[in-house]
């Protein structure tokens, strides 16, 4: 099994973050998304939509998307949990994951994609207005969050999870995207100073 | 146990859907999102990003997000497997599930809701080159698929799933985001005729 790993970019670093919680180390094969290394002819052979990162199984089964491989993972090495405990909260997990993703991170991405100058080669066309407008959803949701955050220690309950992944990465991605910071969201940034304290952060 | 549906809006429509294929009866509670009734304060407290559909347990908690109702529901009703079989099986699902939604599904929603003028109160403000921008991007990912669907019967393999649910309602909401059907493509086609014709398809 090895894992095509794409770098600093969010999704590359997701999966690396979710391995280092559970303690699994996979062979990392460097691809550089900088060199536009994802559209090169090995990766598109495995993954049609040259987008990383990609595991490939020993059977030569590639699998993409960040979330279907941790899915992988997580059905591999169960423990520690990640990604719910029952039918119940795999749900809840599954839903705040994807409020991260589509409400956060895809508000932060556009933001970036489309307004950022190193992104030219990468968002064609870019449309700097849509990223503008991407800025105030990024933070709203962060408004809300921090109202959830208010009754629980982590984003889906009192167990640390993909979404606090999710999440951390869409954080730190505010800077290159240009988000303020939410220094008035106090549970917003209580979280987000534990989630970042964990050694798993620096994967 | 009760599903706040919102009608023929593509996310309901995928809850529905995967019920009517699982065999499954839950008591609906009918919102008309053109009267905006998702953003009412009975929803608001459901789901505080004010999007349908919600599935509200016996328990109170209230899940969002439809791939999380899914997940659900494939946990308490097992048969026919729409989710996958085993890991492998699971996480090519969910990969497959994950590019419709976000390279198909989300490009025909994008298309919509910046360039139609229905959208106007719902997307603010509307960005109608971005709209146009999409059109394309949902027209590629369906020439890739057409190269896959050659070698396979549904969108993950062999066994109908989540995916080619997704995948119908994004191909139906084609026609409101005036996206050219790709006649050209013989598989697609193949494939979105078979699963027109599954009675779910009405749901």
């Amino acid at each position: 099994m090895k894992l095509y790993d794409g770098g600093r970019a969010p999704n590359p670093r997701r999966v690396r973050v979710f391995l280092a919680e559970k303690g699994v180390e996979i062979d990392l094969v460097p691809i550089d998304m900088g060199q536009l290394g994802h559209r090169s002819a090995e990766v598109s052979a495995l993954n049609p939509l040259q987008r990383l990162p990609v595991l490939l199984l020993d059977d030569g089964t590639a699998l993409s998307e960040s979330v279907a491989i941790c899915r992988y993972i997580e059905e591999l090495h169960p423990d520690p949990p990640l990604m719910g405990v029952d039918a119940r909260d795999r749900a809840i997990v599954e839903m705040w994951n994807r409020r991260v993703e589509m409400h956060f991170l895809a508000s932060v991405a556009a933001a970036f994609r489309h307004t950022h100058p190193a992104m030219k080669e990468w968002e064609v066309p870019q449309f700097p207005e849509w990223g503008e407008a991407n800025r105030p959803k990024a933070a709203a949701f962060l408004e809300m969050l921090d109202k959830e955050l208010a009754d629980s220690e982590f984003i889906a309950g009192d167990r640390f999870t993909i979404a606090d992944i999710t999440a951390m990465i869409g954080m730190d991605f505010t800077k290159p995207a240009r988000i303020e910071r939410p220094e008035h969201l106090a549970h917003v940034m209580r979280w987000y100073q534990a989630v970042k304290a964990r050694p798993s952060a620096e994967a």
